[in-house]
């Protein structure tokens, strides 16, 4: 998404001036991600992302940073907060939540490759190790509770064979939950696609947008990872992939029994899980779009404004 | 909008069992508003409006509550929360900040008359007057500054014709700011459409939907309400329609020389105002659903669920 808030380079000045960061030297908004309005901000000091929330309360972010400095505190290569002259990190800005973040190094791949797949593979088991002991977490509300209670509600939208697979994939989960509570449970990213994933020339990985980390099983996060970053659209594994991620992440943590039997479950729930989110995100959308274009046409107010003038 | 917050009857229940107001009879999902998600709810005390919060933080709620239950004590009919059994009337559900109010009475009017908008007119008075004595005032998100910033960022969407009406405006406006600084300043609703206000048989008018109060201009609120209750979408006034607006509010609240004054240059502001919006929302909305098309087919995971179920 791009920029939801505007920003003007008085308002920018005005909120890095409780930083001891130098000057606004210049920025410019991120056409990315549709949750938060980002920028790209260089000051005397360096280059920052600053984050402005759209979606989230200051509580719901308050998680989300406390895991950030937790994991930066222990040298992962996460969005870590800087703080102000006060010592605060979460601020207000555009009446809104808003951080102020180093600009990690690093490119975006767009066709991730098995040496891709093994270091974020690697990289997310350190996450899973670095938090760890980490609490409380915030719980996951896109977990099989979810996928329970939001999959009828898409039914009318479905045709026969949708309908036909979403209810026996439920009924599938739902017969194996035991396997999936014997899995082993921490902090997850939980929406680890390549896009939130730097990497720079030093063969190192960042992890961005921790903004849906929750509880969760840890396989689950990994089976996340797969089912983006090995496979083409439709979902073919390509060469060597997820040998690579399995590989890398065990370098760091190895897979207990109960998640290597339970490694296929658990990618169809992942799966599950994206399909059910994006199917209610398209229908929200289209519901605003109709709406939009029924009951708020700009034309109705520059008519109403003509005729002001002419009074 | 329609609800954008599912919520289950298990989910209802269980956050009703904080408050003092019986067992959950029937609730169902209110298919309008843009900003939260509305229910109504029986119980075995009454009937009941459920609101959560989609784009609020629990801080502009706490704004936005504060002043309800202020008007509310006055005798104002307004929707004030009610509190729970340890007194709280702010909420979490579903990880958003909620709100329970008791549902006025009263329905919406489609095409409103000379008799409506005396009544509107009178009840915003009351509104002034009501909430002058509680600070502090939120900030106008959507002022003069706010048409300052955003206007040059929506130029490239417009055609000529818009683009010389919107900058000539922005220039009369800047050139009579000391007039509008001039006028009597309070809360102000903000929003004041017709779909905001309920009539009951006995006459009396409910003011809904205070989540855009703010300080301002108590002209400029009057001004919103004659933009949209006293003429058509092309902007022709209806026959009585402002005189019956301007004498109800005067009833109860006498326009000041300088209001009297300032009326037409207040009008144009808040077409102004609302022709912003919606631009700026529209090209909101048309970049979210392009790159929803462009990026989130839910088919893509629905394949990779088909092919994970066939390994």
């Amino acid at each position: 998404m791009s920029v939801y808030t505007p920003l003007s380079t008085a308002e920018l000045e005005h909120f890095l001036s409780r930083f001891a960061l130098g000057s606004l030297q210049s920025f410019r908004g991120i056409t990315a991600g549709i949750e938060n309005s980002n920028f790209f901000v260089s000051t005397g000091a360096g280059e920052y992302v600053l984050t402005i929330f759209e979606h989230h309360t200051a509580d719901e972010v308050q998680d989300f940073v406390r895991l950030a400095r937790h994991l930066g505190q222990q040298g992962l290569r996460v969005p870590a907060p800087v703080a102000d002259r006060q010592g605060e990190w979460l601020h207000q800005l555009k009446h809104k939540p808003a951080i102020l973040c180093p600009r990690l190094p690093g490119e975006h791949i767009s066709n991730p490759q098995p040496e891709h797949c093994a270091a974020i593979g690697s990289a997310l088991a350190q996450l899973h190790i670095a938090a760890a002991d980490l609490s409380p977490m915030r719980p996951d509300n896109r977990d099989y509770h979810w996928w329970l209670s939001t999959g009828p509600q898409l039914v009318s939208a479905l045709n026969e064979q949708e309908r036909g697979l979403l209810e026996d994939e439920l009924a599938y989960q739902t017969a194996h939950r035991a396997d999936w509570l014997a899995l082993p449970q921490g902090w997850i990213h939980g929406d680890l696609f390549h896009d939130n994933a730097l990497f720079s020339d030093d063969g190192q990985v960042a992890i961005l947008d921790l903004y849906n980390a929750s509880a969760g099983a840890l396989l689950y996060d990994l089976a996340v990872v797969a089912n983006d970053w090995c496979c083409d659209v439709n979902g073919v594994w390509k060469d060597g992939c997820v040998e690579a991620l399995l590989s890398g992440y065990q370098t760091v943590r190895p897979l207990t029994a109960a998640e290597q039997a339970g490694w296929n479950l658990v990618l169809r729930g992942a799966a599950l899980r994206f399909w059910l989110s994006r199917l209610l995100t398209r229908r929200l959308q289209q519901q605003q779009a109709g709406e939009l274009a029924l009951q708020k046409d700009p034309a109705e107010f520059m008519q109403k404004l003509l005729r002001r003038r002419a009074q």
